[in-house]
């Protein structure tokens, strides 16, 4: 039996790691890194950096996985739970290469909480590990931190959704603030623009951040032609935009 | 001119704490830190220790300062705006006190972005600082990260509100999860239970840290009861909890 902790390493920028992260890193005796290929190369890099920033002279051993493509022929939560055994599988089989390891870690990109498969990803193993998790910096507050904004109004409800939902179902009733996530299409483009801020950003924490705001109606095209430049240079991409309703009439922000 | 930077400390453990706060921490030529009564004595002293675990031996100039109470008489949303305004004297003239410092921080419980109103403090200083924002683990992390569990399902929206906003809009349509704030009163009481679970944490991170999930109907009491006691026993209490609605039928969690 060994524990499987994930550690929540936030959006890129080393300095994001807690100091519960860091004694975490140090306290595993090995660590799994995914490789997605080429492309998010530095990923990887970025992790083996807070690795060595935290662990120093004794870095725990770290074994490389390929994490397997996603399909969605037979509907989107099939693919992605076909998804999820085949990664646990792969999870399984690499922490079995390893001498018996105590303390086995994962860096999880932001906090394992938010639109993260891992804890579901770790719920499917035989036996099943103990699990414990370490909030990590989300890409939610990298964005709202380097915009230096409030993701609410004042005692007023945010909705965190995707892409995908907010094409499907619009803005919903009632809320004015929402933070977009995982969305590969630029799906603000799909609402009614006016009296619409949005504040976008990309790379968040990183040297290569990017960040665009202001009304949707006035910066929707700049967005959509720096988020394409920018995934071509670098070969992958990824953001996350906030947008809010202008303070209705006897309102406030 | 001085550069204002807002530094999220997370929820009470110092081990919160990122490496960029850290560093905001040791680069500050002053910090000031609140005092709201005998009550909150703990998180003046939780604040002393991050700054003598990140500053060590050199440690930046301290200045405390009183946070005046809140009036409600002229309405919720005019009660803060007076609050805000009474707040950013306050913080005006104890940083006169100090001779020109060029770096002035605060350490803000959680994140700076969520349910906390130094941003907007900050924005009625005059002359106005350069504002920075370093982001810390918020108490949403904390709890989904001490019950191991994930904020929202597969690709799902999460709607995060107010306790007030909860007991007066009630469930949301089209939204299975619910992370509810600020709340002193248990507004859960007010929604319908049946096919609702819930996590509950309050001192999240900290050693006094307590934790209550399952079916909403089975726990209600005894959150409340359990609420009550800690209140009393410690003088404050700070908690959050996650409402969830049981998976609909041919969907997934």
């Amino acid at each position: 039996m060994y524990e499987l902790c994930l550690i929540g390493i936030g959006t890129g920028n080393p300095d994001h790691l807690t100091g519960e992260g860091a004694r975490a890193i140090r306290e595993a005796d090995l660590i799994l890194i995914p490789r997605k290929g080429e492309d998010k190369a530095d990923l990887a890099e970025v992790r083996l950096e807070i690795i060595a920033n935290a662990a120093g002279a004794s870095p725990p051993e770290i074994l490389f996985f390929d994490i397997p493509e996603r399909h969605d022929a037979d509907g989107y939560l099939q693919g992605v739970d076909d998804w999820h055994a085949a990664i646990a599988k792969i999870w399984q089989e690499t922490i079995a290469t390893a001498p018996k390891p105590k303390k086995v870690a994962l860096l999880i990109w932001g906090d394992p909480s938010l639109y993260d498969s891992s804890l579901r990803i770790a719920a499917r193993l035989a036996p099943k590990p103990v699990t414990r998790v370490i909030p990590g910096i989300t890409a939610l507050q990298a964005l709202t931190a380097a915009h230096a904004i409030a993701l609410n109004g004042i005692g007023a409800p945010v909705l965190v959704t995707t892409g995908r939902r907010l094409r499907e179902s619009g803005w919903p009733n009632d809320i004015d603030t929402i933070a977009v996530m995982l969305d590969g299409q630029c799906s603000f483009q799909s609402l009614n623009m006016q009296g619409v801020d949005i504040w976008w950003g990309a790379y968040l924490g990183m040297k290569e951040q990017l960040l665009v705001s202001g009304a949707l109606s006035d910066v929707a095209a700049r967005i959509i032609t720096t988020r394409a430049q920018a995934r071509t240079d670098h070969g992958w991409i990824m953001d996350i935009y906030l947008l809010k309703k202008h303070a209705r009439k006897g309102e406030q922000a």
